[in-house]
């Protein structure tokens, strides 16, 4: 594609690299902040710069926070006992969107990955273990939310590893089974004997 | 959704304004920035912001430009005579990538729609009128290559009515028909009912 002026050559290269945006895609996103008021880029600009070179993670759970201490670290009445270790802040957002949880969480920043030469060392595993045997550690539980990949699962296995040994923390995992909503015939198999193996019973 | 960070909510709330990007989609984009370099984010920043505040339009065809005239008008070795109206330079770099067009352009800025409440005072068809009617004017002939659709049909009817009183300007339209390698069978009505009106016949 030819552009008729650098500038938006530029700016389509630069939004082309975000994941999942062509270069087509960019096109028309320059085209509409073109077309759009100049304040609609400019606080576009400023919010990512802002949002990059400001952000801190919370010095316990490794999520995105504001402050040292996230909110939900920081929130006394949820269940400090209770870790959900999760590979990304998304899925932190994604459970509390469910409202079911009043736990607390840990964030890897990853999966252990091989191929992408992400080995346990570069995520944050060493401290999971730390917060886990402190000697005035709270945790009793340990609930694994690692994606049900192959990479996740190698996770998943590696502290599941890690974490036996202390005498006072459980580990659990989420459960696997049909989506609530999920047809049963287009399930794959796996989950589908999974979801029969592991069934649960109903309280009669 | 609900962002453990007010930065984080900020930049998925500015990209989730633009075109065809929700906010689960604008929450992957900023958490991929923040995975990134922090000079992936200033880049990308600063390459939207110069866009916006620096670019410029040709004072003649009103496309995007670097300078006063964009470098199709200032090419003497095109076709001044041919001047091919379209709404937007999407189709500006469409028609360019199909390395058929030697003429120049004149772009719109956009189509005649009383829903939007755009009205021809609002597109730069009086400078298309006065390219025409000038003087010292080159231009031999006008096409129409404006959107099919019920708004781009208006534009044109409203055009060819403001040009047809040139007597040195011919008023054509870009041809409508099947799209190569497309399927007669799926082919709208419309289009397939005028691909046979409007038929080529073959040289013998």
């Amino acid at each position: 594609m030819e552009f008729p002026s650098k500038l938006i050559e530029n700016a389509v290269g630069e939004l082309a690299r975000l994941p999942g945006i062509g270069r087509k895609t960019a096109l028309r996103l320059a085209l509409h902040l073109l077309k759009a008021e100049m304040d609609t880029t400019a606080s576009l600009a400023e919010a990512l710069a802002k949002m990059r070179f400001e952000i801190t993670y919370c010095n316990t759970c490794h999520s995105i926070s504001d402050t040292e201490e996230c909110a939900i670290c920081a929130n006394k009445l949820r269940d400090h006992s209770l870790v959900c270790v999760v590979s990304d802040v998304r899925d932190v957002i994604a459970i509390e969107n469910t409202g079911q949880y009043k736990g607390v969480y840990h964030v890897l920043g990853g999966v252990i990955s091989p191929i992408e030469g992400i080995g346990p060392s570069d995520l944050h595993i060493d401290s999971l273990v730390a917060r886990a045997a402190a000697e005035d550690s709270e945790v009793r539980e340990v609930i694994l939310a690692i994606s049900p990949t192959m990479e996740g699962d190698t996770t998943a296995f590696y502290l599941s590893r890690r974490l036996r040994d202390l005498p006072n923390v459980h580990i659990s995992t989420i459960a696997r089974g049909i989506p609530v909503g999920g047809e049963l015939e287009y399930a794959d198999e796996i989950t589908l004997g999974r979801s029969i193996v592991e069934r649960l019973r109903q309280a009669r």
